[in-house]
């Protein structure tokens, strides 16, 4: 028997490899309350299907947070799906001694990002307590082992690339921190994950100062720590990279991914973990 | 004398660095015909000022073709204020003998693509004749050395991604033809200029056949050729790059400009090349 059209079914093949962009339905996220829909053709270039991740689908309908205002930040977890999320940045000054090694610095920048947005929020009793957060730092290191702020000026702003051009290549790092509040008796507080990631870029040698001049005038890298935005004009300041790109532009995010699984399936590695090994879990 | 709010001259200082991005005016680009507006206040967020090269700025109000229906390549000449493209996807059959070699394959891949185009529209006197043509191809090509194409199904999807696990890295290549008609007795025809980028991908070793299946499952992967996208969902799948991200994207943005550059500003590349050397000119 023939069905009508529009009617759908749970033995309606998958869209086919061939038609696969104009058979995709409607985005809807796993964190988002409705199922996901399975409509015949929509219009082409619709946005993929939802990653079906059960760390992913446990947070559908609950509060995530993410503890920064960066919309590059928001755009990354947007590719796996993770939307409407609680956009909470967090109050700490980021003010850690730069004599700190990069790698402390930025994992405790992060760290204590995520405390001060889980402290302020862990109470919000007209929201609820969230199920996730997320927090991120992302700094950009010189050569020589000089933390890179944002551009002060425009003559700041110039020095900076210009040296970033001569020195030949300099590294980026994100960390990032990953947090569940616990709910039973033995597991009081939260569990808390994190991880650093270090990113090579080098810079395109021949990049003239012309050009520095004119991406400066853009304005495009002054709010950004380093001077350039290598998802936006800054591209053509760079000759390659070597690691995540996602973390040059502010967050891994397939390590961000094995992060929200490890703190929202924590079962799913009681088998690889011994219990003194399991730090995350305080 | 206070100047009444709104107002603004030539000799306003550009915005400063504290407020770079409330300060942005509305996107000018290169090849638009409006000047550049620089009005005060506007809302937060703009985006940057155009990127003001010689080569983009006599761009402006001329007919510029993208020779490629990819959503991800116009995006990516965006970035440099390429905007307002005219997409005139190749009718070329991308049949080339796979016996190629892959850098052999995806160049002249291109420069098929791009004459297909010009010999289509350069006597278009609707549009009018165009002033730059750009096109590119991109192929992924497994550690082995095969030329992967789009996944023709699931089955074949789900294996592809498996071995690109497996075999623990491969490689991108896209070739980019940038093109410009000629009009003087001296030059008559165009000037074409090439390049081939590579780039080395290696996806995360961790991916478990979970994961490489919850991604199939979203069709992300279904229409582009190796079955992943790097700047969609398919970045939880990648270790780490070596080389140009955008390259991978689909269009070495950077080496893009340098082509443009090359066949729109020609006179400053006289001292460098000889006559005999200057082979982009026919």
């Amino acid at each position: 028997m023939s069905k009508p059209t529009g009617e759908t079914t749970p033995l309606e093949p998958p869209p086919s490899y061939d038609d696969a962009n104009s058979q995709r339905p409607a985005q809807v996220p796993p964190n988002a309350s409705a199922p996901v829909a399975s409509p015949r053709g929509p219009p082409p270039n619709r946005p993929p299907f939802p990653l079906q991740l059960p760390a992913l689908t446990s947070l559908r309908g609950k509060r995530v947070i993410l503890a920064s205002g960066s919309p590059r930040r928001r755009q990354l977890l947007a590719q796996v799906g993770l939307v409407n999320l609680d956009i909470v940045p967090s109050s700490f000054a980021e003010n850690l001694p730069k004599s700190l090694s990069p790698f402390e610095y930025v994992l405790q920048t992060a760290t204590e990002k995520i405390l001060a947005v889980y402290r302020q929020e862990i109470d919000n009793t007209e929201k609820g307590e969230p199920a996730l957060l997320i927090a991120a730092d992302t700094i950009v290191v010189s050569h020589a082992g000089k933390i890179l702020e944002k551009p002060r000026n425009e003559v700041d702003h110039i020095q900076m690339l210009t040296m970033l051009r001569d020195e030949g290549m300099h590294k980026v790092y994100t960390a990032i921190a990953v947090m569940t509040p616990l709910e039973s008796a033995k597991d009081p507080g939260y569990a808390l994950e994190t991880h650093v990631e270090e990113t090579m870029v080098k810079f395109d040698a021949n990049v003239t100062d012309d050009l520095i001049l004119a991406y400066v005038k853009t304005r495009d890298g002054a709010d950004k720590a380093g001077g350039y935005g290598i998802q936006t004009a800054g591209a053509i300041l760079i000759d390659r990279i070597e690691g995540s790109y996602d973390n040059v532009v502010g967050l891994p995010l397939g390590q961000a991914l094995k992060l929200i699984e490890k703190v929202m399936m924590p079962e799913d590695l009681e088998e690889e973990l011994a219990p003194d090994e399991d730090e995350g879990l305080f």
